[in-house]
């Protein structure tokens, strides 16, 4: 059964993940963060301490790459009882900018659909993350032809899709969402009437995460690659 | 002479130092961070290297709290030929949450203004900065019932503001802007073909200082007071 809206104007394409990897270059920095506090702790407790630093700091610093830098230098202060050294601190700051210049490596088909797609809808990307980051990202991907504009959300969260949807002064049934993170792209939307499609990503951060109880409920539609969109619409 | 187009749809408002009170935060965390590393070097010689950290930085990190902490704990570890104390560097961490954290203070008279251009324009939130901070300062500041939507903008050039027209699906001769840096809310806006006011506030970031010569060629409006823009339109 097609659960999409006859009635789609806009399509929104989650970023990391959806259209270019990204997690998995958060793990390797975790792993690269664990590898320097090493002498102090083993990678498990650390990569539990840094997670909780983040989910602390979260509220203050938002997501992206400046914020989980941050949570890195004050998580490393704490695990090391403030005996880290400044040479450490300085290799942190560099995990950080090497993050944000990473080449892009584009999920696979996604040019195919998107050129297929555009003209005949609005086509927008909606991301969380650093603003700067997320546009860079877009210009390097060479995808940005495509798109309408960004949109980049401090949240992804039922009332930032409401203020979304009226910011592009549509209905919510007018709205198609297009991710692969269950929280973030897929449940909010269903539940303010809009429609989406979920594409799973290898790797999700924890932080992303749902019970299979809680998504159970909804009324979206999984495909294994975003290519299987062209015979939904 | 009255220099605003006749035609105007939107009137975008820069949000530091035009709807509240910004620079004077960072000037006091600058005073801060020399008084943490006074015993490397003199404030003058601090502020120069925290000023050359950022402009280097600007391009990987964007505009900023989480970027000015990022490039300060840069800065200290350099000034310090890498002596600085960690506890130290928990504390420069500690000035960018407070400074998330602040008050908002709004400029006096932005909400009479507002009130009174609601409703005949389209009113949106035109600015710089961490997305996360902007939109959290709009919601203290209770201001954000007036703005059809806030824009938070990677930089302020003349092709952010072509994109910003392009989203909005207005002409350039549709839009004003009204802020307090000549150098990212008037001149880009005067050179696209869009109309700008230019309310100064009393400091201004290095950075975002213009030359008297670049600036005498273009056609704005400069007002002392934000209420004298009613007068105006």
């Amino acid at each position: 059964m097609n659960k999409i809206s006859k009635n789609i104007k806009v399509i929104a394409f989650d970023a990391d993940d959806t259209l270019w990897v990204n997690e998995t270059y958060f793990r390797e920095a975790e792993h690269e963060f664990a590898k320097l506090l090493a002498k102090y702790e083993t990678e498990n407790k650390i990569d539990q301490e840094l997670f909780r630093t983040e989910i602390k700091n979260l509220k203050c610093y938002g997501y992206g790459v400046k914020g989980f830098v941050l949570s890195m230098i004050e998580c490393a202060l704490e695990l090391s009882n403030y005996q880290i050294n400044q040479k450490t601190i300085e290799k942190i700051l560099n995990i950080g900018k090497e993050m944000l210049e990473k080449p892009i490596e584009l999920i696979d088909g996604i040019e195919e659909v998107l050129k297929e797609l555009q003209g005949k809808f609005k086509l927008i990307v909606a991301t969380k993350g650093d603003l700067l980051d997320q546009e860079r990202k877009l210009e390097k991907s060479n995808l940005s032809k495509y798109f309408h504009h960004i949109e980049v959300m401090s949240d992804k969260k039922e009332k930032d899709y409401q203020k979304l949807v009226q910011h592009l002064d549509i209905l919510p049934s007018e709205l198609l969402m297009i991710g692969n993170s269950l929280k973030s792209d897929i449940l909010p939307l269903i539940t303010i009437g809009a429609s989406a499609i979920h594409i799973p990503f290898h790797t999700t951060w924890i932080h992303e995460e749902v019970s299979e109880e809680s998504s159970s409920k909804s009324d979206y539609q999984t495909l294994l690659n975003i290519k299987e969109v062209l015979s939904l619409l």
